[in-house]
């Protein structure tokens, strides 16, 4: 087999055991063309071995024309380090997630496409509240022009309403724009029909009539091609399956990647973030680990993601019949009910929404998601740097106290008086109390701020999310405003509106149910985890209260 | 009456309200020649009325000579400041303690002699623990000269044994030298006789036969001269006279200049330091009668300081009966059984004392007492500093951590969703309970680490005193090794040295009694106190863990 080289484009310095340093221009030679999550595994001109972000590398074919795998990957460098409180600023997010990618395969097949990858845009994930309503109605232009949109619907509408010429607009990425046009068609099975039902509060989900949960047990060590690839595997049990599947973090990643593509209007919880070196350590599978047990548990309460085809191929798929897993896989990524297409699958209540009131509902929730990204970011710093104080300052402190007070006790020993030796023994255990308790402070964090954390950096995924779904509905929304518009002005027939009426009713269904569900799970984990925070913190100052009154008691006899 | 004029010696630079700044050679105008605790108030050539330290100036009288109320007074401007809890080195002595002085009496007779007025020398009050042994046996020389010293007995032995050159050697000063020579004489009544009694762990102070304890009640502000004039007075009630008693500080500032004069080797607890402005602030008037407290209870714990006539007087004498208060007053000042003549009235145990095992103990006493001072340093610098903590870092900790739960809360009350309301409400309730408990971590200092450093900064004034004692017993020891030597070399009379033995028996058994209190408090004090500090932590967590099972009981409804 011919050695696989590469081109650095850039300079990339390491900065952690593992990786290894190239300059721009260096030719690298590759062990596999396939990344490692984002990196290459590979060798320097120096002759030094190590990773380096694929990102940062064109591999040099035999025709030296195409850079077949330079996937968009975490070439930041900023990968979580390993201490785990780090200061940081309020506005910061603290826990950064992946942009769907289409993923990496060094043991699948090779077929990905990158119509995933997209440059950034106000609105797309990571980009925050900052005024999305910039890509919003006002920009948009009448045009009756057919647009080429890179790997999707092509115009097929008289083209009568305005289409976005912003082919980054999430109105149009997502299918969106399509769908409101009438562009979008495809065969609906039974099976996948999604219903909204009209419940108390407005349009919801169809419960799961099936619920079900999803354990992830033993991370363990794998490795293959004689050890040069080692990966972390996770035992998956489904309880409505009850069979153990195994799974890597690169399933997961795929996963994602399907379900971000299908529904355009579901906020999809993030996968933990990726990380290149110190994949193997305890503290990073752990984390990682409890990280996915939040992911399934948003997943199966999920009532679309749950009963989805490719998750439930994902959850319940034999790890080793790899024929099985490889249909799946490819059913998965032809599926054609995505996007525009998902829209389809809809099914609404009889009754159609009053767009107004569902203009201001989506509005009420925008004001609400923005004020919570902002509390919910200021409860991570804070709750981020008390756990560091704890760990830090707190500790030492007790840790002072009780040292001094042994000092005493020692320095009392030498008194030469029998009769305060009971005395010397309960002020060094005094002592003893005190550097214990530090310790219990230290030890605190994991117990109760940690998981405080964990659901918050879900819960910032999931208000990440909410920009697009929204400007999905409002795009959706000016659309039928302007075929009013139309109409009124004569350019186009009531039946053509009233098509993009009843779209834009199935969009504000789906939307307001997402909505919906999204308040359901936030207060039944805020509710869950505020118990807990608080349950281990009563916990915590009960232990310290039983260590002192331990101490005191030995001044009884003293 | 003429204006009383004084010219300052030095600069001082107002730091505090109330005080006046003045410049060397400036001619000041005095309100009086009596100072204020040390200070004197009057006007500057500016005409600004105010305080400045009354040892920065000499007052001008008619004859221009002589600078007669030159006290020696706080003048390092190191007063304690407002701010409860200061960073400090751990070398440092966190509390500072005034030198006895002679006290300032503004409605007594001026009657002080300035004889207690010392240089400082290793081994005084503040010394501490540096090699005062540098003064000890190695220095003295033979002398026959009969020396001049000071207001204390003159020479009247055949000075056959050496005298000490070093005039200012605690040894000397204290009688100490005078006493083992054989040089002091009085009368002692059968009232004044001190005895040492051989107890279980050596000698010991004949136990009060009539133990009393005394409170320190409603610090008033009182003022007299229109005003100009103000003090604080304390309410005194002896357990044993029942009759309150009205004191100022600046009584106790010379009960305290009295006994530290009369008792070579006993340890006068010290009183609480002097300090010029903010005097009349409750937080200041609070801890210094607090101070007082601890002061008294070491005074009438003491079996000698709690029976001695000065004391007595000070307990006992009625306020209001002005001519008895200055009989007793006189009669104090004019004790002749002070400083050598006080060993006078010691009575010992039948069995003279082994002096190697006297030197043995004293040895290792001064070595218990240098690690004691140590710990305690380094215990009340912790102590300093964790109280520091408590009140700055740790309230704003949890305070935050409060304050970000309510901002989440009031983000969540925006969700137009009516069934999280009673989550809201409950994390909303959560914030505030972490409020408070950022409050009772700030709280809590004054209920239990004050009293610690209390406890300490009391046995620090202790510690302080010891060196001075441990140099007078060595110092007799040194005399018995010397005459033992010249009754070798026939240079003394046998009966010559054994009085001297028997003189130094008796300073051997005051100290070993002195040595022998000493622990018995320490032991009582430091239990009771740190029985005290246990307890009030138990009920602090106990108290945070009570506001969080409240918070918790609001989750169950939400």
């Amino acid at each position: 087999i011919m050695a696989l080289r590469a081109r650095a484009l850039y300079d990339f310095n390491s900065e952690n055991p593992g990786e290894v340093s190239v300059k721009e221009n260096e030719i690298l030679t590759l062990y596999s063309e396939q990344d490692i999550e984002g990196w290459f595994e590979g060798t320097n001109s120096k002759g030094e071995r190590g990773l380096f972000p694929a990102s940062y590398v064109e591999i040099l074919r035999s025709d030296a024309s195409s850079t077949l795998n330079n996937n968009s990957c975490n070439t930041s460098g900023d990968t979580y380090p390993d201490s785990r409180y780090q200061q940081h600023h309020p506005q910061q997010q603290p826990h950064t997630y992946q942009q769907p990618s289409p993923g990496s395969d060094d043991d699948w097949d090779d077929d990905w496409d990158d119509s995933s990858t997209v440059a950034d845009e106000p609105g797309t994930v990571g980009g925050r509240y900052n005024d999305f309503e910039g890509n919003g109605p006002s920009t948009y232009r009448v045009s009756t022009s057919s647009m080429s949109r890179g790997n999707a619907q092509q115009a097929k509408s008289s083209a009568t309403v305005s289409r976005n010429l912003n082919r980054f607009s999430t109105f149009v990425k997502s299918g969106g724009e399509a769908f409101v046009l009438g562009e979008a068609s495809g065969f609906v099975k039974d099976g996948d029909k999604i219903c909204v039902v009209m419940g108390q509060y407005g349009p919801e989900w169809q419960e799961n009539p099936y619920p079900f949960t999803c354990t992830i047990d033993d991370p363990t060590k794998q490795t293959k091609f004689k050890g040069m690839k080692s990966y972390i595997s996770y035992k998956l049990t489904p309880t409505h399956t009850q069979n153990q599947v195994n799974r890597r973090y690169k399933h997961f990643d795929w996963l994602y990647a399907r379900l971000v593509e299908k529904f355009p209007v579901i906020s999809v919880p993030h996968i933990p973030e990726k990380q290149a070196t110190g994949r193997f350590e305890e503290d990073f599978i752990s984390k990682r680990r409890k990280g996915l047990i939040w992911w399934m548990n948003h997943m199966t309460s999920h009532p679309v993601l749950a009963r989805c085809d490719v998750f439930q191929h994902f959850l319940t798929c034999n790890s080793t019949d790899e024929k099985a897993w490889k249909q799946g896989k490819r059913k998965a990524e032809k599926d054609e009910m995505v996007g525009a297409n998902f829209f389809l699958t809809i099914s609404t209540p009889a009754a159609p929404l009053d767009f107004q009131e569902v203009e201001s509902k989506i509005d009420g929730f925008k004001t609400f998601t923005k004020r919570m990204d902002d509390s919910t970011l200021q409860l991570n710093a804070t709750v981020n740097e008390f756990a560091r104080k704890q760990i830090s300052g707190f500790k030492k402190e007790y840790q002072k106290v009780g040292m001094s007070f042994k000092v005493l006790s020692q320095a009392f020993e030498m008194d030469q008086q029998t009769y305060s030796a009971g005395l010397n023994q309960a002020i060094s255990f005094t002592g003893d109390a005190y550097e214990a308790i530090g310790e219990y402070f230290a030890e605190q964090p994991s117990k109760d701020l940690d998981p405080i954390m964990d659901l918050l950096a879900l819960y910032q995924g999931h208000l990440a999310n909410y920009p697009d779904i929204i400007h999905v509905q409002k795009g959706a929304l000016t659309k039928v405003k302007e075929s009013q518009k139309h109409v009124e002005e004569g350019k186009m027939d009531r039946a053509q509106a009233e098509g993009i009426n009843d779209r834009c009713n199935i969009i504000s269904c789906a939307t307001l149910a997402e909505i919906q569900h999204f308040h359901q799970i936030r207060v039944r984990d805020f509710k869950a985890q505020m118990q807990h925070y608080l349950q281990q913190q009563i916990t915590f100052f009960q232990k310290i209260t039983g260590k002192l009154e331990e101490a005191l008691q030995k001044y009884d006899n003293a």
